[in-house]
């Protein structure tokens, strides 16, 4: 099992991260193919599939963790597929189809969010948490979220980056979130582009203790005490570009505990904040890595 | 199985209700117990017990379905007591400790709401449905998550009552919320008392077109647009007092529709709103029979 090469793919919006290896010290090659068209781009990641077969030999499976929203009902008819996304061409795209026809191996599919739990949780700082969390904020805002170590799909699958949460008052000049489907749901507020066009500027030309980092502390900390409330995680871990910026974690910590307000009195969110609220272990990789994880799930249960 | 005699414990704040039975079409006996101190409450449940158990016959499980937070980590030394309550005298009680010592039998424990979440599952308007959320809106709100059939639990156990979600234009006298720890929270909002004390008199002798009701829908939407973008649940419940107001379930489908806004589009949402919202089957009796189911699993997974 340990040995076993697995394909790792993570299909995102701007670009496709694909990899080879078994594991986060054993990556034998790994290329970054643009997102076009669906034709050219998914046509360039079976060309590397080829390609890396050849060269590092069988591949055992497939793990591919994709933007969405995707269906992940395995029988389903368009299982596997890249659904409603609004992203120009890319509707009802089939993503794993032609690797299940050349490959015919184990192929893990899920979302992007929920295979970088599953890296943390395999590899990183979400060991033996259970629930886990795992958010990216970045040009969206999305989460995953494991329950014994396994994503949570439910109905469709989790779509935090569009959580409802109290406006906070703010000193951006234009206060007003950005989401076209919701306004200011967290997405709208305080993912990178948002912050942009709320803010004036790009958020990572600000200082730490610009008052932008303030209301991003406060706004993220609504969110986590709705998803404590909900999900009662052991951990919840915070990536993407924006989160970057390390000023933050104490921060949002901070804000956490203040809106609790001593409601909720287990251990992790009382003396445990710390360990609570935290960066990737994997850092920009926990993605790509939670594809491969995915694909080392699906050979496993095969 | 089917024959086997539980006995099932509703304990709430007020009072506990107490059953004797198989199932909801053969309750033998049922008592309601006023909620005094620990000491005397369950010394009256455990005489009910006993006396049902001399005339009944053996007690083949328990299920306690309880008011919290409670404890259910069952390796834990607190295992089966309330613990952080606000309520006077009930700080750490030892709820199943005494029928454990008594009646060596297999005692299912749980928050009142999983309780009420899983009768609804086993006999009620849940069955097949995964993830189920059921919320009751009543002197409090409180909310249980099954998945797959079973009581969601986590570090903690959900407390959904407590979800912070953005505050709506309202004609209410008394804007503000009323909760103790977070102010504008959902109980803080729109349980039974906040209602009466935002809105200057019991809800319940409002009219169905009054704005009351309209600010209601639009507060729950919003809690139940985090809900299913978080668990992304196939339905969910809406149980209590507050919602014998039926004229409520068309408008907080609507407000729902509205704000998710075509964002998600799986069947549940999109065609199947009316389905995805709905009262329980089980009515008030739904934590009592929740219970009971509570004890038959106990029984099952013995």
């Amino acid at each position: 099992m340990k040995t076993d090469l697995i394909a790792a793919i993570e299909a995102g919006g701007t670009k496709f991260n694909c990899a080879v290896g078994t594991g986060p010290d054993d990556i034998r090659s790994q290329i970054r193919i643009e997102t076009t068209t669906p034709t050219e781009t998914l046509h360039d990641v079976m060309e590397y599939l080829e390609r890396s077969a050849r060269e590092y030999g069988h591949l055992s499976a497939i793990g591919v963790g994709s933007f969405g929203p995707v269906d992940l009902h395995s029988s389903s008819d368009t299982y596997g597929y890249i659904t409603t996304t609004p992203k120009e061409g890319w509707k009802y795209t089939d993503v794993i189809g032609a690797m299940r026809e050349c490959f015919h191996v184990p192929i893990g599919f899920d979302t992007d969010v929920n295979a970088a739990a599953l890296g943390e949780y395999t590899w990183g700082n979400g060991r033996g948490c259970d629930p886990l969390i795992y958010i990216t904020v970045g040009t969206g805002i999305g989460g995953g979220v494991l329950l014994r170590g396994s994503p949570h799909h439910g109905a469709l699958h989790p779509e935090i980056g569009h959580l409802m949460v109290p406006q906070v008052v703010s000193e951006a000049p234009n206060p007003d979130g950005v989401c076209p489907f919701h306004g200011n749901c967290l997405e709208g507020l305080i993912s990178g582009p948002a912050l942009e066009a709320r803010w004036g500027a790009p958020a990572e030309t600000f200082p730490p203790d610009h008052a932008c980092w303030g209301e991003f502390a406060s706004l993220m900390a609504l969110a986590l005490m709705n998803l404590t409330l909900t999900v009662s995680p052991q951990r919840i871990i915070l990536g993407g570009g924006v989160m970057h910026q390390m000023q933050l974690f104490p921060m949002i910590q901070e804000e956490l505990q203040r809106m609790l307000n001593g409601y909720l009195q287990h251990y992790e969110v009382v003396e445990g904040m710390q360990h609570y609220v935290v960066q990737p272990a994997l850092g920009d990789n926990a993605g790509l890595l939670g594809a491969l994880a995915l694909g080392k799930e699906a050979l496993k249960n095969h």
